[in-house]
């Protein structure tokens, strides 16, 4: 064996086959396939739906942990160690009653990066006219802006929008706004562009309760105050959707102590995130996280002191 | 919080809501999206195009370890410890000089679950006439019907094959068939089959040669006689395309010293594994699989006293 191969020997080793000079009749495609990927919970159908990724700096991300160690857990990922990509996966939810988003992407107010959503939900053979319900997990503008563009369009004029009645009664409450700190009033603002038209019509869920049809509600709060998780069961199958219970599993699975810059509540988020990974781990259920890498589906195994996510393997058949 | 929901919960949280009790407007899909999954070494063009599975009792994989252990390790990755899926993904390189194709897929002689290569290589936007040349990394039925189906159709009609010099030695010597077991016959007469009709125009590279423009080969023996991996290389980008070098990484990346029933030198593949694998960690290059999970490519990584790959992360940007 020659391994490795050194530049020299590469192109010593040219020439030892008559390669056609020409340019392939095949141009570059220079675009990736679409981020589309289904699974079946019963005889439920999930699509996973990329809308695209936000990069930041890994430095500033996790409140209470030193860089160097939040760079080793990127490094142990194959992961760089300097920029994180942070992806954004919807999934729709067919019962073969009732087509549910859950959670709506960036819309047009994302990263340069993101707002992949609707090609790919298009790609995936779906109009958005179809949607009977969009489900949020909480208020923040990643999840909510794809129900309503900059110029103020509805995407899926068709459906009900059903948001958690803790994160309403937070987000939508003007004190709460008045009291918030000036970083976070856009967030509060935000939600009065995206949900302020159709205010009369929001339908509320809570704990326990049936989001829409095959989702159902788990109060898991810290992330924001009334973020929520769903479960989506069919006969024996089951899907526990974690939303933001963690950020990048890379993190914060294998470190549910780490609390993400965007938790509001970090010690609760820690909590309720201990809590759901712990019971995940135990029933050996699926889970989906919204920031997980696409396609963002898996099982949870106990590591050490922490978790991992094995990454479902992905199947051509459904 | 009132996980883990019941049943009976659900139905309970059932009508908290007014689901829309008619069927869905968008219909079940009952089809997986495309496999196909693009990224790029420097200036080149991959993509990893899913031919399917087959799926395979866990019992009796692996030669040389107990079928508890490999349960084990089936089910540390989050897998069923029963049946295994072994995957089979090919690569389209792109230099823009010339289309290659490493590895041909099962065409259509292989299990009822594999066979989607060319559905999916024409939803990459490829057409077969473009391909300039197939390039074989061994000789075994999964990576080479893919080259002529049945009823003897050449499925790239344009393209040039290049195979391992060594491999063609082993296997298309009249000899060695005649000296084969019984249950070995049917791989040489296979190899006839598919190469026969060609024999005279197919192309030989040995280690370190160049098998097409953009990629160099190295000899890997083992797992056969003549078995090839490659290395794409261009600018400060390195791919090292493992080939059969391990089954299923879950199993054979963790746990190098097994030995799949595949392998047909046991002892060198093992050595070869090992040292390929070291090599692809210590450099953190990024490498493919044709047996691992699609998009079969990621990151090698030191774990205990095997390896463990680290599955790229999917990324919408090439």
């Amino acid at each position: 064996m020659t391994f490795p191969i050194t530049r020299r020997a590469a192109l010593a080793g040219a020439g030892a086959l008559a390669v056609a000079p020409a340019l392939a009749k095949a141009p570059l495609s220079g675009q990736q396939a679409a981020g589309v990927y289904r699974y079946k919970i019963g005889d439920i159908e999930v699509t996973a739906i990329h809308d695209g990724f936000w990069q930041r700096p890994v430095e500033g991300l996790v409140k209470n942990a030193d860089l160097f160690e939040v760079q080793d857990a990127m490094a142990a990922a194959g992961l760089p160690t300097e920029k994180i990509s942070i992806t954004f996966t919807s999934l729709v939810v067919n019962d073969g009653k009732s087509l549910t988003l859950i959670d709506a992407g960036n819309g047009d107010a994302g990263a340069p990066t993101a707002g992949a959503f609707m090609k790919n939900f298009r790609a995936a053979g779906f109009d958005p006219k179809d949607v009977d319900a969009v489900v949020i997990s909480h208020f923040h503008p990643d999840h909510i802006n794809g129900i309503r563009l900059k110029d103020g369009t509805a995407q899926f004029p068709n459906a009900e929008i059903r948001v958690p009645e803790a994160e309403w009664a937070f987000w939508m409450d003007d004190a709460k706004m008045a009291a918030a700190p000036d970083g976070m009033k856009p967030v509060f603002q935000n939600a009065r562009r995206v949900f302020g038209p159709i205010a009369k019509d929001v339908k509320m869920f809570s704990d326990g309760k049936e989001a829409a049809s095959g989702v159902i509600a788990a109060a898991t709060p810290g992330h924001t105050p009334g973020h929520s998780s769903f479960v989506v069961q069919s006969g024996a199958g089951k899907l526990m959707v974690m939303s933001d219970l963690t950020n990048h599993p890379a993190l914060f699975v294998r470190n549910p102590d780490w609390q993400a810059v965007f938790d509001m509540d970090g010690e609760k988020a820690k909590a309720v995130r201990r809590k759901m990974l712990e019971m995940a781990a135990s029933e050996k259920a699926q889970v989906a996280f919204y920031h997980a890498p696409f396609p963002a589906t898996g099982q949870i195994a106990k590591d050490g002191e922490g978790y991992r996510l094995a990454p479902a393997q992905w199947s051509s058949a459904l």
